[in-house]
């Protein structure tokens, strides 16, 4: 069994720090780098991408509304064809300087609200979606089961990668539990432990409601900015070395 | 005799216009692009660059300071290894708009204060160089002559673009007279011809003093935000066909 | 008959110019100038005080979103606790700008997107309503009728100025029609000015669905950044005289 | 004898936190704020406000540069009387946002490069202190020893307090030495400690070059955005309470 392991990394801005990146960098696979308009800038963007490069991490880009002050968790209703350019202009920014230090940027994922409204309208997915092709045919998109990022991606011949958020919480239908309702992000250590072996042992989550779940799995999302974040990523990979697993980029996993 | 004609094009921002695009676009040969920090953003940059392709243009991204309230005319003393990484970003951010639109960025200048503080400290130049040409060797970066951007590109080995602005006054060095000194913009239109004229027939300009300097231009650069731009550069352009020559954008002239 | 006629101004940033500030400022009585969030700068927002002081034209705070690349035409899901203090740092700074230039701020306004959310939404309106009042109790605040920014400023028992925007469609009951909707805004002049003089001989505007509607309106808004601005207001200040009324600021007309 | 104790707080950005606000604000007599150009925003203002004014602590501007990315600390060529501006609508933002929570502005101090800058720059100093004193003539300004912004105070007849910066290096003229410089930041909690001590008990610093100097100081200004911040706060109130002295605000200090 392969199965990469992801993290957002690079949220800092100018003088400000979030989450622990170097040490996340030891454990994760890939990581998910902020390209500047929800978190990031151009000096943290380089250095995230020489550390990841400097230990054979592959690198994507995390892209979000325009929105620092909001940390891109705000929906913003704007044009589907203008929030394209904006992502085109984040992915690119990233793959700039990942080309100068000597590295590329192998998959992408869609930050937050920009996230939450692709999942959930075809309408927008469908013009980001493009847009990446566009930019990258062979760019891997990160998503979540049954949404219509995942759809649009289908139709228009891109590859995806199945991503499982380990501390949050599903609907019957796979798709995320709101960051709004009671138990929406399992905050429980041996809880998010339990549902990681669950997921390796039988490839099933349990649903919000109690039921299960057979998902199809490339990799799991580790939340970078949580205390305890990196002792919890360091316990996940021990559970999938333990179990005879392999962490394995998305690149290498995702045909 | 082949020159190429140049413009600083996409300076809008949001609801802001600047300068009049598509007429420009009309007229010239190559366009330098805002990317977003001193000007410009996803929209307009992507815009301008599906514009200028229908037009068989060559596009360049035009690098500057993060300072859209000071339009990036504000010096501001940085660390130049941390404004290497912002021009990879802005680079990064224009190339990707222009793959996903099929098109591709062949030059790069350094707009305003950006511009005039890498001309005239090595220091500052170098890393600025060094970042273009780790991100694209194959980049043409449009320089005035005698600058310490020039001596930077000729070490990196990178090539460059000798530009000529057609509305600055030159001083015996070959170096643009600072906007703050009286006769640094020439605004008479005649003049400004009469100046393309001389460069065109004996490859000289008329420096402030009076003198004649011999020197070697590529391209010409007109600026699209001044009244009676398109007009003006339209008389350039015409001024090079009577004459003989060929407008030709910069890819093919500099080897 | 006494009403006022008010002017959005002060919509540049930077190096960006929007409307004709100065034109404009010969013609209303009240300015709604931009607090620097979706345009102006302190800059502007300075230099439109002044201008309006020289002329006695009294000054209001335009607060909008904090999404200069959309203008504030954006709506942006947000803590409505969180906006009241973008509004509270928005009115304060431009009238510590006034206070400095020995003007003051007499009223206030929701730009765009923010005024249409809050218009609609009592949970929106109240703190927002409620921040104008704790930071001015005697502020006037400038709105559409029928709407849960004028419930909101009645319950709270701040002072309203029921605002007509002239090339505007309303709809039965009294509201703006979406300017997504086609006959939302009116560009035929001569129809804006029937619209007008139907306001200032009857108190009626004829709806969308061509009804017409008494109303009580103490401020006509004219928009500054359409063409043919500046003529289309001095029409309406030239109608308002003919009719032998007065354009009276609003301080004068709401008690 | 009676001495205000200062610190530099509200110095987070949206989802970014800096320092520890509320532990200093059990220490501290005055607080000053950040007011949302280098850092700090409407939200995180409202709330050191409002924190501040439950403790009785009196509130101060902290106005800087428009330069977030830089937190302040670069040095930007701009027009004095642009800057001048700036620091209106900072100000005046801080001043409405206290309005609204019952609690007033009664201190204002300029942050790094504006502060250096203006420090040594009486063409820079003299608009910006101009503006403060348009704004509100019974400002409290905070300054150091012998600095154009001083110099511009007095001339224009608004209050300073001279503020004692216990972890910063001075020289012989009594001037901060550059962070540039080795040495110019005291790491050392013993070395700050016995610099307050010298302070209380003599009122002298002992220069960089070891020399005794004379200052007159109403202020001491600790950080709180460094490791230990917190303790060393407690450890300066304690020592000045057991000389047998008084924190007191600035306002109750300075005539």
């Amino acid at each position: 069994m392969e199965i990469d392991l992801n993290a957002d990394l690079g949220e800092g801005f100018g003088p400000y720090r979030m989450g622990e990146d170097e040490a996340m960098l030891e454990v994760v696979s890939s990581a998910n780098i902020a390209c500047g308009f929800h978190a990031g800038d151009p000096v943290i963007m380089n250095r995230t991408v020489r550390l990841a490069l400097a230990r054979k991490i592959e690198v994507g880009a995390h892209v979000g509304f325009p929105d620092l002050l909001g940390f891109g968790r705000r929906p913003i209703q704007a044009d589907p064809l203008e929030l394209a350019d904006y992502v085109l202009y984040q992915m690119g920014a990233l793959a700039g300087i990942a080309k100068a230090a000597g590295h590329r940027v192998t998959h992408m994922s869609f930050h937050g609200a920009l996230g939450n409204m692709a999942a959930a309208s075809y309408e927008l997915a469908e013009p980001l979606v493009r847009a990446v092709a566009e930019f990258d045919r062979d760019m891997i998109i990160s998503v979540s089961t049954d949404t219509e990022i995942e759809r649009a991606a289908d139709r228009i011949g891109i590859r995806t990668a199945n991503t499982f958020l380990a501390d949050r919480a599903y609907d019957d239908r796979g798709a995320l539990v709101s960051r709004k309702l009671d138990g929406a992000v399992i905050k429980d250590r041996a809880a998010v432990m339990a549902r990681v072996q669950a997921l390796l042992e039988n490839g099933t989550i349990t649903t919000i409601t109690g039921n299960k779940l057979k998902v199809k799995v490339q990799s799991i999302l580790l939340h970078g900015d949580t205390p305890g974040a990196v002792e919890l990523a360091r316990a996940v990979r021990g559970a999938i070395e333990s179990a005879g697993g392999r962490v394995t980029p998305l690149s290498k996993l995702v045909r």
